[in-house]
């Protein structure tokens, strides 16, 4: 008998019907002889309705009730399915965050799962119940409701399968796995059977929604197999994303894009220490995300930085480094708008030569013009304008993994 | 400094513009100088719609899940309420019943309060808050979420208030105080300014849909000071209910109605004990609920009884009595449909003699027929045909408190 923790979406539990439709599933695990534990988001648009109600009263709501609001989604999720399995004739148990519980740090709309205690869920698989626990949902030590930010329902889904030791976790979705990349932009793209966590933490990272970041770090660091499969397909095999050797199979695993980006160039900056952290410290105390940093510099008394930002922090950005041009020691500011970056990922990049020229080669073909490029142990990204990225992500998926 | 709690029903928060004077009266007692706990039900047709959402599911769900699902209403008013306080200035904080925590047993969807721990209320009490509690939900010593059933945000109300020692428990609803009648009925109702709990616990039984019976039930039992007041009213008074002197003032507080009421005859039932017992044990056994029971009997040998039910378990009932009919030794039964229950409510019935027939006087004077007599210390029903059931209430109204 094994533990299986299955995770659906909020367009899979949308409606009543799509109810049911997770309910064949949870039934298939159980009528294998697995315990199952699912977990599950609010349905279809509700965080967004609460969200847009709490609006009406005030754009800045205090952190600690805006999660006792939206963490009302989850919990109508829960009972309803809990209502339908039973209706099935299968036993089944809600549980909510609090209930599990899972316990989080204080830090509300954005919580950090502390641990988990799993006393009650093992009684309840022991009695034959399905048990079903809210996602997304904690509770801290002092009582309060939390919740865990984005991607929170899948990293419920994670950490309970590490938790619990569970022989595998499978995340539901609409999408019947991770391919290798963005169907609307490529044809002829290929589903991967396997995948890395660290290809999939550069892939989720980037633009490809189909796991969030922090449920891949939890499964990495405790080695839970994750299945990422389609509710509507009936036999869905999906994609695993688990360790892998890094020769076995494909050089890179996908080809990503990121739109909306600008490149900030800072000319001659003072080369003396502390000038580097000083000028980022300042974009973070400015809630600034700055992404790809790159640096130039010889044996000069300046060096130049460039880096990039959101378009919409981009404004915000020129501003702040306007001002403090002077303490900064700081000669000119450029900057570069409708950026997009494109990425390859693979645990392939590091180990065969050739990789990043490939890439380059792909885009020079296509008469495609680099503003940037940074390379990691896995991936390699560069900069290019954002009316050529359809045409650079399809030549360079073309290069690797034919037309 | 005092300790007022506040409840405010489905319809005084329906939507933000409601919640924004359900702020003010809040505001107004903090402003007095006063600690303020606020209980709130579901906004509006939440609750409805929760419930029509889980019968397209099953019409029979798990009553476990089934409060899961609901309490979820009272969850998100507490917090819109705390979000907009704290809007407005004033430090919040929100409490579900299980944050409470209020301990009930584990009969889901009709639960009872076992006890309240105060000692989080009073905390934030302390730190300056205005504590606003989840009415209607508990949690059972299993953890398990659970509900109260009907009324039960008044019954959390007034139970906070008995617990919390409050000066006085504040109840806000559409109507501004307790009236002598129905005013779609009765012209010229009066308001009542005091009321006792027993008149009232007559009055809400009867249809008079006010205040529930078990809130009343446990602001007798511990003394609570309860004011029915309206939200909608700048300056209400409403009307107090607490104990009061059977003397002072008025002989009835009120005249009331119950429509769809049938009155089955038992003619003939063997004159031995345990007879009577066997037959209402029958009908509760089939969850059929008897009202208004009227027996007379002498020395013979068989008795008749009679006895109301509602139009809904009429056939029902006939049923039962007839495929028992000979192992209950019945000679026949008789009934009559459409009738209705017209009562007069007053501490001063048992105390003042005439009351009774000037009721009969009013009725006699309007030719209405009366099928049924029943008394009790405080209160005076009669039965009579539903298509003469308005004048009844109007002609005794006129009666007692003037045209």
């Amino acid at each position: 008998m094994g533990l299986i923790v299955q995770k659906f979406g909020g367009s899979s539990v949308a409606n009543t019907e799509k109810l049911e439709m997770v309910g064949g599933h949870i039934r298939k695990e159980v009528e294998n002889g697995n315990q199952v534990v699912v977990v599950v988001s609010a349905q279809g648009k509700t965080t967004d309705r609460l969200i847009a109600e709490e609006s009406e009263i005030t754009k800045n709501p205090v952190k600690r009730e805006h999660d006792v609001l939206v963490s009302t989604g989850e919990q109508i999720t829960i009972s309803k399915l809990a209502i339908l399995l039973n209706k099935m004739g299968q036993k089944a148990v809600s549980l909510t965050g609090w209930q599990v519980p899972i316990v989080t740090n204080s830090e509300h709309t954005n919580s950090r799962i502390r641990y988990i205690d799993n006393h009650k869920i093992h009684e309840y698989l022991s009695a034959g119940n399905v048990v079903i626990v809210a996602g997304f949902q904690g509770i801290d030590e002092n009582g309060d409701i939390t919740t865990l930010g984005r991607g929170g329902s899948d990293t419920t889904a994670v950490a309970l399968a590490a938790n619990l030791k569970a022989d595998r976790c499978d995340i539901f979705t609409d999408v019947d796995g991770v391919y290798s990349s963005d169907p609307r932009m490529v044809e002829n793209v290929m589903k991967l059977d396997t995948i890395s966590y660290d290809e999939m933490l550069e892939l989720s990272s980037m633009g490809a929604k189909v796991l969030h970041n922090r449920c891949v770090e939890i499964g990495k660091k405790y080695g839970v197999p994750i299945y990422v499969k389609s509710t509507f397909e009936k036999d869905s095999i999906g994609t695993l994303v688990a360790d892998k050797e890094p020769f076995e199979d494909l050089v890179i695993s996908g080809v990503t894009k990121d739109d909306y980006i600008s490149r900030i160039t800072v000319v001659g900056l003072e080369n003396k220490i502390g000038r580097t952290y000083q000028l980022f410290k300042l974009l973070a105390e400015n809630l600034i995300n700055v992404d790809v940093i790159v640096q130039s510099f010889g044996e000069h008394i300046t060096k130049d930085i460039a880096f990039t930002v959101k378009m919409n922090d981009l404004g915000k950005t020129l501003e702040i480094l306007e001002e403090n041009k002077e303490s900064l020691k700081i000669e000119q500011v450029l900057h570069c708008e409708n950026l997009s970056k494109v990425s390859i990922i693979g645990l392939g990049i590091a180990n065969k030569p050739g990789v990043a020229s490939d890439m380059f080669e792909a885009l020079y073909e296509n008469n495609i013009n680099m503003h940037m490029i940074s390379t990691s142990e896995i991936k390699i990204s560069v900069l290019v304008n954002s009316n050529e990225a359809d045409m650079a992500v399809r030549a360079i998926h073309g290069k690797f993994f034919g037309k």
